[in-house]
């Protein structure tokens, strides 16, 4: 059972109830989200953590990839990571690890996380076949589905599956002038195989196979983007939209058989083409939840992609976008270090606020109303409390000389707000 | 005589060829858009800088605010705080200095600056006062207009005046349901001065005894919006149009006696609105160049001021913002460091970029599709090389262990470029 089947059947379950209350909706109208697959709760029927929903109405989530590579390996680094995550405020993890003892890491991320857990399996099978010199030509279809199966068994929420890489789609690709080509690891792993192999992507070819794990352990379908633009010069060619037409099949398939699914986006995207290919997945997905990574607007931006991304991302939620990976400083660079978790979630949430002010969402223009009044009344405590990140604007404010005084160092005593408040008393005389 | 003046009479000056270079366009071509009021060179006929141009068709411009207020006084900081928004590629600095011997800070900021240098000539006037322990109240129109003209003498650029704050559209302004009253300072004073007085505001009732200044020195006007909103809530209400058609009308008047003229804009607006406020002022304002602050799209994210207004500031410059008013990291808390200087000069510079890519403009694209030719072959060098912060990027790819190989430590050999090289190897045999 899945709470795409049981909200089917017109059951409620605790689950929806939780993301109801957490919402400001009513549990049938999570519930007939639910149902329709414009909404997902991402949770292993083996996990007791808050049930988080992600889709159309519902706040704008934020994911943040974690995890080792074969060249920075830590586990007590990556449970910090972890936590930075958390405490800045991600709905969801991803533990994308390549390096070290693969198994353990993610059972210690499962261990440690009181937010839905996503991995990409393929990642673990090609980890584990290069530490033993081997390559992708040794991986076979079965050890991909049994490692997928191992993973839904130990819990893991969602997983990135690549099935939209197929002989067509990689055929297209091949007629685009690209300037980078594939840029989804996982995406370009099924290409490599599919390649040597001369056979059809088994993620694809046996699709029905993942779905029938996914309804037993109510794992969560996101369906990978490999063929996603890495730079804004190759945004939506035809190679990026034959795979969102798969997809969108796919997806349909999925919900038919119960298992709840998401759709992965892009990546690199002008800013006049984001707004656009939200609507495009919209439809040609069913309203299926859209996940994107980033989108990041320029390319030249190396060590402030966290930046970009939130420019593309504000925008990408504000036209419908339900769920935000976050992109940090290191992009393009190196593994994010724990402080650059920290600002990627910050960031992202800052894309994903926006957006939902202009969802219009219950509750999100409050928050800058509550903002606004506490700078006006001078309430230094009230605008920490409300800050996105409280810590960071009560320590910078703490290190100016105006610290103990209403004011701050900007003006001093030549504050507008105190002068229009003389004028309007100069004014009433 | 102005740069407009000359270009009405149909005179290519030195100007506007060097601005003809590094735009790519034909001298020509910039003389006719200053003549029609739609760029300016804000340049004083007694300082021999690189000419800069502002306005349609040219590359969106970036303007940096620094100086010291009555708390933190530093001149040597200042310098630095010069030194790092020009190296980081700051086409405009704003003495905004409002502590210690500001005469002195100013002269010394017109030495050292080889970018136009612009001011708020009513900070000085208020800020002497208040050290002499008097107010607003003790402020003269002569002293205000004796001041501009100094400022004029010493060499100043371009100078914010706020001549829309009058009491038409004062009133119009109690009469709005803000949070946030008044947020400019210079429109504050003025608002608090006219209600002190009972007097129209000199910068208005006497508008053409500064466009004689203006001519005499080819200092450039930007008027100022001293009704901007101060929270999103705020945006766009009839308090802030008012003003901006009495900004169009005198821009007219400033045009008609070859003053070299530009409108200031906010501010915190909603993310949707921010098209239809650029469209309203180049409506508004028969398309004079437009120099907005921000814009901030949400208002609960102190310390990330910067992010959230290259978000606003990449779409006001998309929709044809010709000027854009740094941010820092520190907004809203305190005076920005020399560290906070650097971080909002990229941070809009970004935004710009990302505006110029959607004004399609020359050279625009090629930026991003050269650094994403360097990344497809691993050309490091050159991807540091074309970075918007070139020095950033590379010492963040240094820390790292992969620092020697082609690869970095995010995917290590399971690189996406790498894989996918060899499926279309594989592909080909």
């Amino acid at each position: 059972m899945t709470q795409l089947i049981w909200a089917r059947e017109g059951r409620i379950t605790e689950a929806m109830r939780q993301v109801a209350e957490t919402e400001g909706y009513t549990p049938e109208e999570i519930r007939d989200k639910i149902a329709a697959g414009v909404a997902i709760i991402p949770i292993n029927k083996g996990r007791s953590i808050p049930a988080r929903g992600i889709g159309e109405g519902l706040k704008t989530k934020i994911n943040a990839n974690i995890g080792t590579s074969p060249s920075h390996f830590n586990l007590e680094e990556e449970l910090e990571k972890l936590k930075a995550a958390v405490d800045a405020g991600a709905d969801a993890v991803m533990d994308l690890s390549t390096g070290g003892d693969l198994k353990r890491v993610l059972q210690t991320v499962l261990n440690n996380s009181p937010i839905p857990v996503g991995t990409v399996p393929v990642y673990r099978v090609i980890g584990e076949l290069l530490c033993q010199g081997k390559g992708t030509a040794e991986m076979t279809a079965d050890a991909l589905f049994g490692e997928i199966e191992n993973q839904a068994k130990m819990g893991v929420d969602f997983v990135t599956v690549h099935c939209g890489v197929i002989q067509s789609t990689v055929k297209t690709l091949a007629g685009c002038e690209r300037v980078m080509g594939m840029v989804s690891r996982g995406g370009a792993i099924m290409a490599e195989w599919m390649a040597i192999h001369k056979e059809e992507n088994p993620l694809y070819a046996q699709f029905d196979r993942l779905l029938d794990m996914c309804v037993e352990y109510d794992l969560t379908l996101s369906l990978g983007d490999g063929l996603r633009p890495g730079a804004i010069h190759d945004a939506e060619d035809r190679a990026q939209l034959s795979e969102m037409m798969i997809l969108g099949e796919l997806a349909k398939r999925a919900r038919k058989a119960g298992v709840q699914v998401m759709i992965e986006g892009p990546g690199h995207v002008p800013l006049h083409r984001i707004a656009g290919d939200v609507k495009t997945q919209k439809r040609l997905c069913d309203g299926a939840p859209y996940y994107v990574l980033g989108p990041l607007p320029t390319d030249v931006a190396p060590g402030y992609d966290h930046l970009v991304s939130a420019i593309g991302g504000a925008i990408a939620a504000a036209s419908g976008v339900d769920f935000l990976c976050y992109v940090t400083p290191a992009e393009h660079l190196h593994l994010p270090s724990i402080q650059d978790v920290h600002t990627g979630v910050i960031a992202s949430r800052i894309a994903a606020h926006i957006g939902d002010l202009e969802k219009n969402l219950p509750g999100a223009h409050d928050w800058d109303l509550n903002m606004s009044k506490a700078r006006r009344d001078f309430d230094w405590e009230k605008m920490f409390q409300l800050a996105i990140d409280p810590e960071l604007a009560r320590s910078r404010r703490n290190q100016s000389e105006d610290k103990e005084r209403d004011v701050c160092t900007m003006c001093g005593d030549m504050c507008a707000l105190k002068s229009y408040t003389r004028a309007t008393e100069a004014e009433e005389k």
